[in-house]
C-alpha cells in the first residue's frame, strides 16, 4: 500500500491551516503515501468536511478536527496557516506540540500591484518566530516552494521539486527530510540551519514573480546532490 | 567562434573584482564565449597578471585594468568584490557607470563556526544598495548561486545551475538574461523586482550549508520554466 520509510511507521501527520491550498495539498499527498492524517482548522465542522474530499481510495485516512485536537493528535505537525495569525495560533498550541517536531511551511509574503515581497520578519523568520513560542518542540521549515497547484494534481502524479529542510537537529530534518521524500518526485535536501530560514521563506516571492512572467508553477531543483 | 546573441554583440564586459574566485570564473566564461572582457581590481598589475591566465587559445580577450578604467571600459559591468567595501567602492565609480547596465552579483553573507548566515543590509540587498548609490545606472541582479568552482572547470565544461535575474528594467533583464546563456549549461530566469533580491544573495548560506553536508557544489534550477 505504501512505500513510507521505518522512521514514519506508524506517525500521524497534523497539518495545521489543513483546509487552505498548501495545507490541503499536503494533507492529501501524505495520505496518499499511506499516512494517517489529520488536517486542523479553526472550525472543526470545515476540517472534517474538507479532509473527506482529500481521501484518495485505498491510500491513509483524513480526518478534520479543531486545530488543538489535530497538534494534540499529531506526531508530526505541519503549520501551513497563513502568516497573519501565525504566531498568536501557536502561542495557543505550546503545549499540544510540546516534544514533537513541528514543520513550518508559512512564507511571510506581502502583495501589491508589482507582485509579491517578503516582509519583514521581527523574529528573522516565521521558522524563527515559530521556534520562539514553541521552547519545548523542535522547529523545522520546509515545504516553502512547493507549488500548490502541483499538489492538487492527483497523489501518484510526480511533483518536480526538491524541498529544503532546514533545522538545528539533525535527527528532526532528516526526519522531514523523510518526510518530503513520501512525495512522489520530492526530495528533501538539508539547507542550513533555522537561521536561514527567512531567505527560503522569502524566495516564494521569487518563484511566484516567475510564475507571473512564466505562466508557470515553478518549483527548483539543487544541482550537483 | 563563438554563438553569443544579437544582444551582446561589440558588447565589452568589465568585471568588477575579476581577480576573486567568482570574478576569474565569470570573466573566465565570458571571455570562453567569445566576448571582450577586462577585468578590474583595485591594483592593475595584479588584474593584467590574473587576465593573462584567463584566456584559453581561440577565444575572446581578457584584459586587466584598475576599477574605474575597467567600468569605464565595459558595456555591461559585473559587480563580484567581497561585500566589505561594495558600496564604498561603488561610491567612487558612479560617473564611470552611468548610463550602464550594471549587474551585481554580491552576496552579504557572514561566517561563523555554524558556517554562513545572511547579513542584514540597510538597503534590504547588495543590489538595492547599488542602486541607491548608482542612480544613473540599471542595476541588475544575477550569479549569486553560481558556484566558483564549477565556473573554474574549463570554458566548455556545463556547469549545471540556472541563474535567477533580477531587476526593475525588463531591457536590461532581458539582456542580463542573455550574458548568463553564453555559459554552457546555464539559463537566466526572470525572478522578480530588486526588491526581492535580498533572498537571493541570502540563498547562498544555504547552498553553502547543503555543500558542506553533502560535499557538494550546489547550483539550482527552477522546475517548469
Amino acid at each position: 500500500m505504501s512505500n513510507i520509510p521505518e522512521s514514519l511507521s506508524n506517525k500521524t501527520i497534523a497539518v495545521l491551516g489543513g483546509t487552505g491550498p498548501q495545507g490541503r495539498g499536503l494533507a492529501r499527498r501524505f495520505a496518499a503515501a499511506g499516512l494517517p492524517v489529520v488536517i486542523g482548522s479553526r472550525d472543526a465542522n470545515r476540517a472534517t468536511e474538507i479532509a473527506a474530499t482529500l481521501v484518495e481510495p485505498g491510500y491513509g485516512t483524513v480526518t478534520g478536527a479543531d486545530n488543538p485536537t489535530a497538534a494534540q493528535a499529531g506526531d508530526i505537525v505541519v503549520v501551513a496557516v497563513p502568516w497573519d495569525g501565525h504566531g498568536e495560533l501557536l502561542k495557543t498550541l505550546a503545549a499540544e506540540l510540546a516534544g514533537k517536531v513541528v514543520v513550518d511551511c508559512v512564507n511571510p509574503l506581502g502583495f501589491d500591484q508589482h507582485g509579491a515581497y517578503a516582509l519583514d520578519v521581527e523574529e528573522g523568520s516565521a521558522a524563527q518566530q515559530a521556534q520562539g513560542i514553541l521552547a519545548e518542540s523542535i522547529v523545522v521549515c520546509a515545504f516553502h516552494n512547493v507549488s500548490a497547484v502541483s499538489l492538487a494534481a492527483p497523489g501518484s502524479a510526480p511533483v518536480d521539486t526538491d524541498v529544503l529542510v532546514l533545522g538545528d537537529v539533525r535527527e528532526a530534518t532528516d526526519l522531514v527530510q523523510d518526510l518530503c521524500g513520501v512525495i512522489p518526485g520530492v526530495r528533501g535536501v538539508y539547507g542550513g540551519r533555522l537561521r536561514n530560514a527567512h531567505q527560503v521563506e522569502a524566495l516564494t516571492a521569487n518563484l511566484i514573480s516567475a510564475n507571473r512572467r512564466y505562466r508557470a508553477h515553478a518549483g527548483m531543483r539543487i544541482t550537483d546532490i
